[in-house]
């Protein structure tokens, strides 16, 4: 099993490997009846020209990287990414372009991957996700010179372009709709504390807490998987101040919560009520389905893709804001009991 | 923005091309200091060797190849992708592999980017999923001389090596246990009617069915998606001979199914019984849970993925039978109603 070569082609036509490297150049030095029978025989063999003679041509690669520092188990887990690589994919596929993903351990492998693939000319640019507070990836990227496109908000991406939407608009439509409602005791089962986008609605939801005077507001962080959203949700309703309304920063631990609050015998939306994020069909087929912040993700994932596809192809973008993510009123949110 | 070249380090270090090609290479020409400072330019300017330079020195692209010939959406809606695909990369992770995604129009386009792929050396081998009833793409692939696994069943993988699964087994099983409960009117909601698996899962239907005297059995063909599941089950439970109990070739149309007996006034598990394959977490969090077939996804695809890296490092591999999915009982079935 191996690749065909310029060697097997010569080998073939009965000619030299230089008469091969001439016909299939285009260049003269060989008849035109040779030509024909060599680009015959390369094409019967299958000889494709390798990655570099393509790259000294100026041709691209034709794929972009994406390299994600979670356990892989997460892609089958969390809806988002998989709907935001749908995304990504529905745009790529329209331009004939691979996505090279690569599960890796830390930042540190991250960028030694992107390094890699960028200097062997096997991506033409990458996305950069889950950005982290004073992320050493933006300045190496930046320096990299790789077209690359953030999927995060502007103040931590640098000189990369990014894509983002407006989470504090988001929280803040959300505890508004929720004091209207009449609650005064909200908790946040929030995501990794690290994320810059955990922070932004991190702060976003202390700020309208303490504008509409929500006193009692506690937020913890979690892993988004299932079990600490549970875990998190028990803490919180066990308390002897328990919050009338949760707002989770995933569906999977917004699911989780409900399954604990009909665990300890509370009544969903009467007792507590929950909001989701973000929306999915996990959030739907509960009962009572779950009021969610829903946003189109595959599109999301497909502006990325399409911006830096005008990024690769030398075209000027700037930063794109998407629709921040709107509330979505179901049958787990309603006033708080009378206390 | 572009990739830094020997050129760029000849320039910096004041020395010819030929020099540094030396000092990169190991070979005599230049002094020990000039050697160090060539090197120490190469690390600081971030050159890397290109793929062919590395595939001349018998170098791996580190990447395999998974092309996929779906709607790019379907990999944000069916957990069963999206499980393989997090299996795949957990193994692909422990050897420092990336996975090449693309989404393909049609077979054949399938096979254009395999065979550029392989061509050019930027995949060391693929894995071949959704075979089709005499799929062209199996002796292709035989051809191209590319280290190849199939998920998928052996009867169809010509010489390629598959990882497979009894689903005729899993059927059997399902069926036997309806008919235990008393039904005998059973329907089936299946996938895509030229796909391999579709077409095993059918005949087993057909016999297990006939050997146990279940006289009413109907299989519709859909595309997985929920809408068709949602109408297939509509028209079934419009007949006037309606089934008893329907079992799904995926858990989005059990869901759907779900559904679509509530909006008709059907109780689920009394009027009708529900069976899904695969599991997930959405057959788990409506009410009823469905009864479901369970099978470990994501050690599936990482079993798939480590034949392939056994394959490409020359280790003899071959045929690997998987668990088969399992029947896990939950809320959605029970005996039949009185006829």
């Amino acid at each position: 099993m191996r690749r065909p070569t310029i060697a097997d082609i010569a080998r073939q036509a009965g000619v030299s490997k230089g008469a091969v490297s001439y016909a299939l150049n285009g260049q003269p030095g060989v008849s035109e009846a040779t030509r024909a029978r060599i680009l015959a025989i390369a094409d019967e063999i299958g000889w494709q020209p390798n990655s570099a003679a393509r790259a000294l041509n100026g041709a691209r690669a034709e794929a972009v990287g994406l390299a994600l520092c979670r356990p892989a188990r997460f892609l089958g887990m969390e809806p988002f990414f998989m709907e935001l690589i749908s995304g990504i994919e529905s745009e790529l596929a329209n331009h004939s372009c691979a996505l090279m993903l690569q599960v890796v351990r830390d930042h540190e492998t991250e960028m030694a991957v992107y390094r890699r693939w960028w200097g062997e000319g096997r991506v033409d640019g990458a996305i950069l996700i889950d950005l982290h507070v004073d992320d050493p990836r933006v300045p190496e990227m930046q320096a990299l010179g790789m077209p690359v496109v953030v999927i995060g908000h502007p103040s931590s991406a640098g000189s990369l372009v990014p894509v983002w939407s407006d989470d504090g608009a988001a929280i803040r439509e959300t505890v508004e709709y929720l004091a209207a409602l009449g609650h005064r005791r909200v908790s946040r089962v929030a995501g990794l504390p690290r994320l810059v986008h955990t922070v932004i609605r991190d702060r976003a939801f202390e700020d309208v807490c303490a504008e509409i005077g929500i006193t009692e507001s506690v937020t913890v962080h979690t892993d988004y998987t299932g079990e600490e959203g549970a875990r998190a949700t028990r803490r919180l309703l066990s308390s002897s101040r328990r919050p009338t309304a949760i707002v989770y920063d995933n569906d999977i631990m917004a699911v989780a919560g409900l399954s604990v609050a009909q665990e300890m015998r509370l009544n969903v939306p009467s007792d507590l009520s929950i909001v989701a994020w973000d929306d999915s069909p996990l959030s739907q087929v509960v009962r009572p389905p779950l009021t969610a912040l829903t946003r189109d993700i595959p599109a999301y994932g497909a502006h990325a893709a399409q911006r830096l596809l005008a990024l690769i192809d030398g075209t000027e973008t700037g930063p794109l804001e998407d629709q921040a993510a709107r509330l979505t009123p179901r049958g787990s949110t309603a006033p708080p009991p009378e206390s």
